[in-house]
């Protein structure tokens, strides 16, 4: 017991961005907060689903995300006295007795089940369950969607590129300069990694990656150099100190420029890669050799500046060949403008042809990098044309999920007081699915999901090898039965007040980008598609349907015709 | 001098968002400060400008916001020893002297000047022009245009919604719940503040809008309540505390809950407001009951949880004309769903029918609240069919941009040692303009702003009432003669290191939000419209355009036909 009379609660990080705090809502969560309260309703016991409506980008899956900072909001949540004197001043006629309300709140009476993170999930089935004081509770809903919706937005996005670019691909994101926000930036990078992104497979790799973010989540790092930097150099007289180690550490070349001017002559001699070019731009060269002194054993150069074909793959070259002799490997280039596919290739077959020419092993397979405004389009398309890119860097359409820019993630009281609560509309897909549920997964013969079942709370569970009617909640001619050969609980829980036993526990961000990558390839592919994909199934119990349908009816005004 | 042996610096507050550190930032700004700094070029003197290419949302012209950000951003710019660390531990062979010179960093040598925030602004025209040594400026790129890009983008999108809805209607923010992470949706409210979004006029009306951004910068806040409040009740018994006191004090009505069914019998008795209803939601009333009691003087409900005409409207009404016997005004009603012109519509006419019947003075002012997806389109469209809301709630659509969910700002060398320097490219829309540059805005005799015009730093300025040619910077038959009646220097210097002389203040949200509005209704009104708005002219001086050509033919490679 601590002074306060209270358990020693579970000890959970800070959410990261030290902004997630109770004030990160909306005010009418407080003023409700103080009607409940008035009411002398704030300890009713109420239970909240939080779920979408519509899968996004015109697909039929979304990926979970944003759930451990949910639990880190939670288990640190307190109000300080000058949060509670704002809000005291924003509320009308507000009592004192209820800042001391305020005062002593905190999540202890909270529990939160939730589909683990990283999970692939559909519409209407709760993501997560909240059940506690409806005051308390109501507090959370603002910052839950906030933490959730844009975390699961942009980490289907990203798997949704990682679909269309392939496995083999490398994946980079480049969007901290687009993002939405500090934050946006930050938590792009991670929710990105997570929905399939890499920094980089290949070790050597340099690319942009946005640096905080790895530095928060662990998430690995590159980056080369952009248009500036080449064109901050005028001349290679600029190059003072010009000497070179050998990659083994014995010899060291004292002139480099030298050696990469030399390499660059070759490349212009040889017969069938002359007459691409004539004079490349020096300040380009410049810079490239430049960069190579700084970081030879990572050289990976921005070729588009000038000219492609004519300036920046012959310096890139030149620098690379100056490397090999030294032991070096250079990593390849970035092409950030042009025609990618027409330039990929013809890049591909320079160096292909120097590999042949100047008898330079692998020099064919550098690494080709291209970005400029990319998005699962361009990548379809780019794969249809044909290409030599092996790596896509992504930003702005990525990081603010241009095509569809908000997840609609809802909060909805489905219980208070042990009663059912349900949520009309005349528009039926606004419609909620009343009563405190639990929710499977069921699974068929070739080990594909099949459709996920929502139950009443005490309904028995679903077993594998019994026959069972899914419904749709809504539309009564849509049921079906189902012999699952697997069956898995969605919901789990993370969060149990200061109760440290029988809960899930926080899993390392890498864990939760392995669920996500394998539960994306155990889908059966047509639910994948990009173009016209088959829904997956949601349905209700039997039983929950015929509830849904009572309280429906208990519900809504009858006409009148006059 | 401090222990550092530097002057004491200029003192400015820490970036709002504890997270903007250096290390929010593209790894590959430190791989180049880097290879500057083995390049022994990390002290050259560079500039650069910070601008974007496209108007956006379709339209011709945009807001500048995030500056004070970005000097608060400056002023604090520091590496701690652990953020080195991390830096030395991505960069492949990274020297420990480059450590040391990361530790002594700051941003002392460098001067900012800057379009004074909340100014209106147009593509290629410098919005920030940064010097300084260019490996220091370099790690200003990443952190700079991701604080200003999303902060121009909302801005402008709240400033083109005041726009279509009109200065006479209330604006408020509704979209901390589907903003792009918890900074997405502190800074919309802040940003959308400043675009003209107002979070009340009329001193009662509740609503919600994001708490903690107003905490941070004073924005004004109001709340209501949600769904999930009205179906949290049940029925009119679980109102245990029924005791209002009347608003000037003197009296205490003991049943405040029969005063409000009394009220409901009223209505449904009179004459032309019978027969819309029969019997209304009991549930919608107590909850609308139990809100009232606890906010008498800020009574503002939600309609639709139930049925608007049938249940929701009668309802508030009654609960309204109760209070208004006690001496107290309700606030209004907001609507959520449906089709709101005709709700807005027959609301209105109940209100009025009650006001007349009823003998309620002012009863038909009620404030109605319109949200629900709500965007550019949709407000132009209810305007269009006529329609009787007083404030619109717009969240999702303002908040995430939706419509156009990136601002394109780059960050592009334009000098380094006294060189010019330019980025040239294959799209002429991408050529930087080079030089060390002044900007400044022509006004015409209607006084409105006519032209931007960008020139030398060392070329003369315009002068009021004297010929100047104004050219387009890439197309040579796009030129005109203006005469200015007026000419305001656009750039003006915000930050310079650690002087505290001769630089502008940091202006509260406030001066900046009315300067935003101010020149928005100076504008000339066809580069406002919404469709078809006519382009506003930015230009280069002749000596400038002469200059840039000269450069380009300079550095562009000469093809050669086989």
């Amino acid at each position: 017991m601590n002074v306060l009379g209270k358990k020693p609660g579970r000890v959970v990080d800070k959410p990261t961005n030290p902004m997630v705090t109770p004030l990160l809502n909306d005010l009418y969560q407080f003023t409700m907060a103080y009607a409940y309260w008035k009411a002398g309703k704030q300890s009713e016991r109420s239970v909240f689903d939080l779920y979408f409506r519509k899968n996004p980008f015109g697909g039929e899956y979304t990926i979970f995300a944003g759930l451990e900072e949910c639990i880190k909001f939670l288990a640190n949540f307190t109000l300080t006295d000058e949060e509670i004197d704002f809000v005291r001043d924003s509320l009308p006629g507000c009592e004192e007795a209820f800042c001391d309300y305020l005062r002593g709140l905190d999540c202890s009476d909270i529990e939160v089940y939730a589909v683990s993170e990283g999970s692939v999930v559909f519409p209407k089935v709760p993501l997560l369950r909240i059940e506690g004081p409806v005051a308390v509770v109501q507090l959370l809903e603002t910052p839950f969607l906030n933490l959730i919706n844009y975390a699961s937005l942009v980490a289907t996005n990203a798997a949704r590129h990682r679909f269309v670019a392939g496995k083999s691909k490398l994946l980079l994101e480049f969007g901290a300069r687009r993002a939405q926000g500090p934050d946006g930036a930050i938590s792009a990078s991670k929710y990105c990694y997570l929905g399939g992104f890499d920094a980089t497979r290949h070790v050597l790799v340099l690319l942009l990656v946005n640096v905080a973010a790895g530095r928060l989540f662990g998430i690995p790092l590159r980056g080369t150099h952009s248009h500036a930097f080449v064109s901050s150099f005028m001349s290679l007289d600029e190059i003072v100190d010009k000497a070179l180690r050998s990659s083994d550490g014995k010899t060291t070349c004292e002139d480099f420029v030298s050696l990469v001017q030399t390499c660059l002559a070759k490349i212009q001699n040889s017969s069938s890669l002359s007459g691409i070019f004539s004079e490349t731009n020096k300040s380009e060269l410049a810079a490239f050799t430049s960069y190579a002194l700084a970081f030879p054993s990572a050289f990976l150069a921005l070729v588009d500046t000038y000219d492609v074909m004519k300036s920046g793959i012959p310096n890139f070259c030149a620098v690379a060949l100056a490397l090999n002799e030294l032991g070096y490997k250079a990593v390849g280039i970035r092409l950030d403008s042009g025609d990618l596919a027409y330039l990929s290739t013809e890049a591909r077959k320079f160096f292909c042809g120097i590999e042949r020419e100047l008898n330079v092993p692998d020099f064919g397979k550098m690494i080709i990098t291209a970005s400029n405004d990319l998005n699962e389009e361009t990548v379809d398309a780019l794969n249809k044309q044909g290409h030599e890119v092996d790596a896509f860097g992504i930003g702005t359409n990525l990081v603010t999920c241009y095509s569809q820019a908000a997840l609609g993630c809802v909060f909805k009281l489905v219980e208070i007081n042990n009663q059912p609560r349900i949520k009309l509309s005349e528009d039926v897909t606004k419609v909620s699915i009343p009563c405190k549920k639990r929710t499977y997964r069921l699974f068929g013969k070739e080990g594909y999901p099949l459709v996920d079942i929502m139950t009443g709370e005490n309904e028995p569970p679903p077993k594998v090898g019994e026959r069972l009617l899914c419904r749709h909640p809504f539309n009564e001619s849509k049921r079906a039965y189902v012999v699952p050969q697997r069956v898995e609980e969605l919901l789990k829980c993370y969060w149990r007040g200061n109760a440290d036993e029988a809960r899930e526990e926080l899993e390392p961000l890498k864990e939760i980008r392995n669920r996500c990558i394998k539960q994306l390839e155990n889908m059966r592919p047509d639910h994948m598609r990009r173009l016209n994909p088959t829904p997956y199934k949601v349905s209700v119990s039997a039983k929950l349907y015929d509830f849904i349908h009572f309280l429906w009816l208990n519900e809504a005004p009858v006409g009148e015709l006059h």
